[in-house]
């Protein structure tokens, strides 16, 4: 099926209202979800409401939640987003940096007792718009094995970055995983092979069995060096906002643990910096790398949020593709909850 | 051969010192120097003096240089390094920081007009030291093809973090680049064969001959999402120090431009932000994932920083393994300094 924004947007506000989010946290909770499933990141779409409502069912998902914030110094901003949804929290912390740093040239905010909130591009987006540079790093449950060990010790632990030019934003938005899980069970689900290098087996070998690696570990992106930026990654989040650290980090993936992950925003202004005139040398120098000589049988050369804004513009026009199923049990949960807020 | 710290030490000091650096330069450059061969990171070591005293010759590196550092605001130092060696501007800089940070909580450097600052780990390591959170970012010469492409347009880009941990900091110093540039020449002259992934010909495909590597570009470590991170480093450090992009970067690897690149330094103190008290379960948790389950083969799982200071600690008792031919042309220099002086 192809389905609207605007109708996936209703539909989520609808449900999350029904299960007593505030206006305001159903329609940021809703966009992020939105804008994954427009930039083709189903995994953060709206697949992840069932698991959002039995969150707010079990208690560790507050609607309307308080969050409260405070400027440890002028330019170190700390966040208690009090158990309440990830994207208003983080939303409101980007905010106050925004303004801040046109004042102190940098500034950065640590989350704590926030829930998951989605895709980190949403949030840097929102920084290069304003035309400072924005960093995002956030922790996950431990799904990746350290470099020649075995057992899931380190996050996926993502990084979020983008920077302004004169156009659209360069944007990044990458785990340090080689793949996700929710991938590796899907082929596991339909008995697919996936590739080397994805995952290891509960021995450490890599596998192209896709449920063997869903009882091993994911592998780091790029080996080595990919661990060690995932695991620097984990300690600096945890060490800005005294969050867990490896496998006692939860309650993102499931439903039913107080979510103790952290997240991190670094936000830098160029133009508080005197340097506002770089960022027509920026657009240039990522027209000079769009425009290099390709590889034989590469159509383009991509900067990081060119594919994800070319899918954006096309689902826009002709609609998102979407899993019937996962529409289905969203449409299911909106009936549940009108049933539900009736009884209210 | 096999030399001590000491004797390297002393000889860099000898000829930089002969060629016009002041002690407290000479002292500083062969620091940085000589921990990079300390960690078995030769590329970063002794084998750079020629070309220091190439540039020091070309006037495109200025002994006794005036370093112009200016609190842009609380919290932003802008440095320029007025041409000068790279290591006593950034050891300046990171100073600097270290003193700030414990009243603003972050505390961000960026250097411009300054020579090459060898390996990251020494900056980020003394702000682990003092107990607080490192990360250093760089730019260098374009190196590494674009994902797709086949023209060197991307720095080698390296990052360095250093977490303060109860013990020895975690301590993470990589490029992103595959490989350096280096080991391919050095594959090249003896014939040999490189790796498949460590780079592409000039037609952008993957290649195993060292001498059409040379010919083409580095690749990006970990494909798609090393070239993404590489360009976001890149663009980071070009807007917040005003310094050149891609292929306008010079004077990191050759003897006669102005280095143009930039140098970027975050610190960050958790102590000021009321969480030095995680530090203990930093050090917990690195000590979880070494002691994790291992792979079949693998002797030990390391964490960053771990390796090089195994080496580092065997290398100071029993001396450095030295390439004959790069001391003998270091001691050369230290002749030809001696004469030098002595005609001034």
């Amino acid at each position: 099926m192809l389905i609207t924004a605007e109708a996936e947007q209703e539909l989520i506000e609808d449900v999350l209202r029904g299960y007593g989010a505030t206006p305001a946290e159903a329609s940021l909770q809703a966009r992020v979800l939105v804008e994954a499933d427009l930039r083709g990141q189903y995994s953060h779409g709206l697949q992840r409401v069932p698991m959002l409502v039995r969150r707010i069912r079990n208690g560790v998902l507050r609607p309307g939640a308080e969050v409260r914030s405070r400027w440890v110094t002028d330019s170190f901003l700390s966040v208690d987003g009090g158990a309440g949804f990830g994207p208003p929290t983080a939303f409101a912390a980007v905010a106050q940096l925004a303004e801040r740093v046109t004042d102190t040239g940098v500034a950065v905010a640590a989350v704590s007792n926030s829930n998951h909130l989605g895709m980190l591009a949403c949030y840097v987006e929102e920084l290069a718009r304003r035309g400072h540079v924005g960093i995002a790093l956030t922790t996950s449950e431990a799904l990746v094995h350290p470099w020649g060990g075995t057992r899931m010790m380190v996050g996926t632990n993502p990084i979020g970055v983008a920077v302004p030019t004169d156009g659209e934003p360069f944007l990044l938005d990458m785990s340090t995983g080689a793949v996700s899980m929710g991938k590796i069970l899907r082929h596991a689900r339909r008995a697919e092979p996936i590739p080397l290098g994805w995952a290891v087996d509960e021995r450490g070998a890599s596998t192209t069995d896709a449920a063997a690696a869903a009882n091993g570990a994911i592998s780091p992106f790029g080996g080595a060096k990919g661990y060690a930026l995932g695991l620097a990654f984990e300690l600096i989040v945890g060490v800005l906002t005294g969050s867990e650290l490896g496998r006692e980090v939860k309650g993102t993936l499931d439903g039913e643990a107080v979510c103790n992950k952290g997240d991190v925003f670094i936000c830098l202004s160029p133009e508080r910096l005197g340097l506002g005139g770089t960022l027509r040398r920026v657009t240039e120098y990522l027209d000079e790398v769009r425009t290099s000589p390709r590889a034989e049988g590469v159509d383009a050369i991509d900067v990081p949020g060119d594919r994800s804004r070319r899918l954006r513009a096309r689902y826009l026009r002709d609609g998102i593709p979407m899993d019937d199923a996962v529409w289905q049990s969203v449409e299911a949960l909106r009936a549940d909850a009108e049933v539900h807020s009736g009884q209210c």
